[in-house]
């Protein structure tokens, strides 16, 4: 098995996940409340890159759906809920479907659709993702990145996953990339807060009080459910 | 002072170099190549993004010129020399000027033309680079990757020149993509070739026996000498 690591959504390309098995993660904070939305029952989870995407697609669809994202952190005009994971409880979200729209990583898996499988992951399933990547031929770890720079939080979990990966399976073959996020991910000796905590996004969250959500896209395997992309709209795999 | 780092030369824009110091890496082997040859009394190093353009130049130069590079770390037909530093001897380079094309060294140094200072910096001369950007603004470490690909080698290098900065100055401000770097370089415990040798690059020219290039370019800190582009070439700027 082969895995590589892409830094940012904007270098996501067909040709470097056709025929691929690949991950986006998106820590800060899309992937973390996609995880938290399907463990808590949400029927499908529907990305879309604009909220006028998100209006259009809700008419459609009827009131069984939450409107659900961010743009610069922030509540979207009309939009039900942001994009903290603590917003999405059962009583919020279960049997619904949910509306996306997030600065990096609903683009990375616009960006990934052609790949032969595409998860969604996060701290809080990384290892239920690993469980059903053990038997993929090559994976890409789509790191979303942040408006196409690199982010801390993001490579980390990356790291973190390669090495549960590692911890199962023989004969891993690693890309530079994929040998850089290891190392990161090794070198905080699992306190991964501590290195993540000095990245640009964190602050930012910081800086708008979003502590609760920080501790919460930081914990590692809280939920044992998995998130497959369908071909229209990501879903619970397991 | 805000210390960023680039990944792959294809990353570089006006807009992340204009009003920045830039610096210019590919350890394997474009400015360990330059490096040599300015430390052994080049006049100056034209990079060229084309072998055709070499030829031209090299017409309109005459004679005291050599033409050196590489396509796919092969010698280029109708060249002087390749793109092992070892080959750049006094002999060889001193008094001439260098025309040089690479695979993704000069792109990096073409893509960063814009930057307010730009200098060519390789593990041989890490140490004298950084004495000269103590007093500089914002740095944008450019790594110049491998046809658009992060590469171990040169993050491991421009995680080794934070680190030389972080022991010269306070108040280094670091962008994730630099905590990375310099995580990573950290890692090694000053053994850089031991976490460089599971690269990509690495073990391309390994296959091709430039054994004795690996051993050169990780070097550290072997010449005093600074490179520096004068808006037309690279030259000596101390």
């Amino acid at each position: 098995m082969k895995i590589d690591v892409i830094n940012t959504a904007q270098e996501v390309t067909s040709k470097k996940v056709k025929g691929k098995t690949s991950v986006v993660i998106d820590i800060l904070r899309a992937t973390s409340v996609m995880t938290t939305a399907i463990q808590n029952n949400a029927t499908q989870i529907i990305p879309v890159l604009t909220p006028e995407d998100a209006f259009q697609i809700k008419s459609k669809k009827g009131n069984n759906t939450i409107l659900g994202g961010e743009r610069n952190a922030e509540l979207i005009e009309g939009f039900d809920y942001g994009n903290s994971p603590l917003s999405y409880t059962k009583e919020v979200i279960e049997n619904k479907c949910l509306i996306i729209t997030t600065t990096n990583g609903t683009l990375a898996i616009k960006n990934a659709v052609e790949s032969d499988e595409l998860f969604i992951a996060s701290f809080l399933n990384a290892q239920a993702t690993v469980n059903q990547l053990i038997n993929s031929n090559d994976i890409v770890l789509i790191c979303s990145g942040n408006n196409g720079v690199y982010t801390l939080e993001d490579n980390l979990c990356a790291g973190f996953i390669i090495s549960l990966l590692n911890a199962k399976l023989e004969n891993v073959d690693l890309t530079d990339s994929a040998i850089a996020s290891l190392s990161l991910y090794q070198s905080t000796k699992t306190n991964v807060v501590k290195l993540a905590s000095k990245g640009y996004h964190y602050n930012v969250l910081k800086s708008k009080q979003f502590d609760d959500d920080l501790t919460e896209c930081f914990t590692p395997n809280k939920y044992d459910v998995v998130l497959k992309w369908n071909g229209e709209s990501i879903i619970k795999a397991v």
